[in-house]
């Protein structure tokens, strides 16, 4: 099989792409911070859909981890990832190194105000900036027509998304469904933190988010209801421990009393030394 | 003389730009809030230096100003600097609306943290943020390969060359020298505020640089003397009120003690309703 051709320096990503533009090609890129799963693949496969060059960049962001956070010890295998990548035929791949991103002297930050505070913004401070940041500036430096996210991380989505907008970068923002272990678990590169009980401990948010949808197909509207039968989910397995479960509306996060109309239920829990997210818009199919 | 082609729209601005770049041309933006004086124009003509198509922006940009500012008493006269800029040759004015740059629900702005903290960022809170902001905008709407600035926001080009920097904007940044009226009064849009007798006072900003310049050439190398002797001179003048002048380094804009190599003087002075800026790098031609 070829070899997966790589940039690691700026320029000469910023060089490649505008080569690839000039030749009139479409650019796609799947940003990721390695460790790569089928989620990673599933994105990397929709993303053949949207241009000619499938770009794939591989940054653990440390701008988007706090102090206190697993930065140091985020999984991370380049060389299996590049096994893969290789196998998916994509273009490129993009690793820059951390000290290119953030040079010293580094000083320029992106907010995203409101869609950034709830939900895992009020549990992580600086996140989103961290992430709004990078994310500007791997589409200055890879110049995408299309880039694809993970709805695994819908927040991550809406700020991104609110982003883009907001500072009329011309970047398509393409958004793809979760994808699942078998059990129902949402693929995360910090599942490889679960030992075998946790691991199996951790379905219980896609079954606490089952259960909230059957509520809502039943007829339920009261927020307040449908989250207290999350809880008790939660609080049920005795691995886990609730950080947040909100039900807001998709858009802007706001905080929803009433679910007239799809309502998001973003769920956080830690189970073992994985924080581990999950999401459902509930009654999504209602009329 | 041809009329003065003009967008007042960001897509088509956005289309136009695509278009130009797709024919080789290099787009070179002067980007102002209009009520256009000789430091502007001395920036439009150089800017044909730099590029093919020359564009002017006017947008009088609501988020650098504090609710307690003179956002609502700028000066404006769009049929004058329309007048201006078709005598000026340029190829576009792009003038948009407070409404589309900063739609309903709008929530993402740039902070540049170091260097906007000091002389004007420690008085005007949020003002840099709102520059960054509307010039990244700006650069992403117009896409230019160029940008020209002028020094007499010595500050200001500081925070939009960090910003290019820091977040990978593939903008050429060109800072031009402050043009001045025949008795050294720095060119301002401000300086329509004041009164005869304020317009003779405001020349105490550019008499107190030339001391302080001189004082250096005289070999004197304490920042604290040397910012006595301007704040005496800025205060033997009644109808101004210093409002900062501080001794820095021309790029970091850290303060310094020791003048031991060219060194940012900025001042701040009010007179009347006019809150005027100025500023000078002494010792720039010592060896």
């Amino acid at each position: 099989m070829a070899a997966l051709p790589s940039i690691r320096g700026i320029r000469e990503m910023q060089a490649w792409s505008d080569h690839a533009r000039r030749e009139g090609k479409r650019i796609v890129l799947v940003p990721t911070m390695g460790f790569l799963h089928e989620g990673h693949l599933s994105l990397v496969r929709e993303a053949g859909k949207h241009g000619d060059c499938r770009v794939v960049s591989i940054f653990a962001n440390p701008a988007q981890f706090a102090p206190s956070e697993d930065f140091d010890s985020y999984p991370r295998d380049l060389e299996r990832d590049v096994r893969l990548l290789t196998e998916e035929r994509v273009d490129l791949l993009f690793n820059p190194a951390a000290e290119d991103i953030y040079p010293a002297g580094y000083q320029t930050y992106v907010d995203v105000e409101e869609v950034s505070r709830p939900l895992c913004g009020a549990h992580r401070p600086g996140h989103f900036r961290g992430v709004a940041t990078v994310v500007l500036k791997l589409f200055n430096i890879v110049r995408p027509h299309v880039a694809l996210f993970g709805l695994k991380d819908y927040q991550q989505v809406r700020v991104i998304r609110r982003m883009t907008e907001d500072l009329n970068v011309d970047v398509d923002i393409i958004e793809c469904p979760t994808v699942r272990e078998p059990d129902g678990v949402a693929m995360s590169s910090r599942n490889r933190y679960l030992g075998p009980a946790e691991r199996e401990a951790a379905r219980c948010l896609q079954s606490a988010l089952g259960k909230a949808e059957a509520l809502v197909r039943g007829g339920e509207t009261a927020a307040r209801r449908i989250r207290e039968v999350v809880v008790d989910e939660i609080s049920r397995q005795p691995l886990a421990r609730l950080e947040y479960a909100d039900l807001c509306d998709p858009r802007e996060l706001h905080p929803v009393e009433e679910v007239d109309g799809p309502t998001l239920l973003a769920l956080c829990a830690w189970v073992g030394n994985a924080r581990l997210i999950d999401n459902r818009i509930l009654g999504d199919d209602e009329p």
